[in-house]
């Protein structure tokens, strides 16, 4: 069995920067087309300079693969509308980050009080800037998400032409808020799509699926997975692919994040297969995308075909991928 | 401030073997008069020459110290009555596992088949034995001490007379059962009083805090030491103390347990100290005990000041304890 799929988009993407961008770069643009890239460096990218500059390093280190980095900028409450206007054509979205919430997270939003954030939110909406946001409260940690989404529902409610990307969401709660409100919009991820917390600590422990967020409950593996699925048409594909060294994910203290770019494909098509959905898989990892940020990306055809495919142990040395030495059903044959 | 606590008792005990053994033991018998040691051996402790056996390696590993090291059985369905009778003086309790649930319990029950575990827990009840239990379904993580409490009150329903023993209990749940059968009882670890699923994968992934049961929701942390503070007539404290090789700790597949030996009575101290508790400690650390199992342990006076005590990084270069490389506010400074 074979299937295409034409211009993957991978619409959360971490490249990091220095040696880790180098390596993981060319592992996203050799099987996507584009990807929106996050902004949580250190320092994070907060000035149209540093937007460019980083493009320019991602472009480099993608080693030749046709590949488009749709870049971000990281939520500060006092950008002005000038700035913004000036950042527009640079830029996809801006990127909100509960302040200390994840990886290199610490300078963003303490609180989220309206008449704070009111200005930049309606200058984004005025500029057709969407806003992702990482939507997790500091509460206990299987409930930040769902305890965040009344912010998503006053952002919601109190800017109806912006468009609020709710990022990697991980409960039922977040699939249901998608229905109640027009401008709301989610990302996926391959690995909350496959896995619990069951997978994390429910045997021996597993840092190299240890992500924020958490993995969740059953039911809300389930929601995402009807979600992803059908393709539901305001959800899109995001690795939310978040590199570290082996060295940081094998040591107490381990980092958040899973390493997926170079499965990503692979596990979605078998993960799509294995629930007869593959018709579905094309608008989950790029046309729904296209259609809700209003991009076209490069044209980049992408054959993948059933065929038993051993995931390497190790990426460069450094990086540990899920799936790591285990076999996935699909693998890619060629890319055009 | 100082206090002096009489026979303190670690009434969930693992002392492992060999190397481990050598390592753990001194520390467990230094501080505690008296300990009930698990019988997850590999292979698991499964007759009367084995509990001698192990006991003597125990005596042997101690170090000199004054400890009496009660000794347990693992539970196997297949007993024979005159089995449980000829060895009733050498253990103090029998250990149920469901197969598979922890480290080394793969021997253990599948299913709770009335009849099949009838003949053996009719006989400990006749003779006066002692259930414990490790009370977990093979569900979702933070699912399965909830959904295991239907078999405690099954048990408890069908042997009126046996004392059954929920083990290292971590939910309000669990607490809640205890009110509602005469004959249950359970124990609670130090882990599970100062921690929650947040400080083992809320911010930072930290091995060394993961355990099974897995630490919990903040409510269920509440009712523990709601329990425990005030030393709640059927709750004793069980360390559930369980060293593991620091490079199985910190890999991949990180193995289950916290240690907690050598830093549990000051922990404690602490603990109910903060919480204007210290009258109740004596009950939860021995008192309850020796009434709910009529023992009468080796006479050992332990005192303890308010004194900052700084916990050691690691014991014997092999085992991380909980607390490692912080400071503790109470410390033992006389053992008699």
């Amino acid at each position: 069995m074979v299937i295409s799929l034409d211009s993957p988009l991978d619409m959360h993407l971490h490249l990091r920067d220095g040696d880790m961008l180098d390596i993981v770069a060319p592992l996203s643009a050799e099987t996507f087309a584009a990807g929106l890239i996050m902004p949580n460096l250190v320092p994070p990218v907060t000035t149209k300079e540093a937007v460019c500059a980083y493009r320019e390093r991602i472009l480099e280190a993608q080693a030749g693969h046709r590949f488009l980095p749709y870049m971000t900028l990281f939520f500060k409450s006092d950008y002005s509308p000038e700035f913004l206007e000036s950042v527009r054509e640079e830029i996809l979205a801006i990127k909100l980050y509960p302040a200390g919430i994840t990886t290199n997270s610490e300078g963003g939003v303490s609180g989220f009080d309206l008449g704070e954030l009111s200005p930049v939110l309606g200058a984004m909406s005025d500029l057709g800037i969407p806003l992702c946001v990482h939507g997790e409260t500091g509460g206990f940690v299987m409930d930040r998400e769902a305890e965040f989404i009344p912010v998503y529902e006053m952002l919601a409610q109190n800017f109806p032409d912006l468009t609020i990307v709710m990022e990697h969401i991980t409960t039922k709660d977040a699939v249901e808020a998608l229905d109640r409100y027009e401008n709301l919009y989610a990302t996926i991820t391959l690995h909350h799509l496959y896995i619990t917390l069951d997978d994390v600590a429910g045997g021996l422990l597993q840092p190299h699926l240890f992500c924020k967020p958490i993995a969740k409950r059953p039911e809300d593996r389930t929601a995402l997975l009807n979600a992803a699925l059908k393709a539901h048409p305001k959800v899109m594909f995001g690795s939310d692919s978040a590199p570290h060294p082996r060295d940081k994910k094998e040591a107490p203290g381990c980092a958040a994040g899973v390493f997926t770019a170079p499965i990503a494909l692979q596990a979605l098509a078998q993960l799509f297969d294995r629930h007869d959905a593959l018709d579905n898989l094309q608008a989950f990892v790029s046309g729904n995308a296209q259609r809700i940020y209003g991009i076209v990306p490069p044209v980049k055809e992408v054959v993948l075909e059933k065929t038993p495919w051993l995931v390497p142990d190790i990426y460069e040395g450094t990086v540990v991928p899920m799936f790591a030495g285990q076999s996935l059903e699909w693998r890619i044959v060629s890319v055009g």
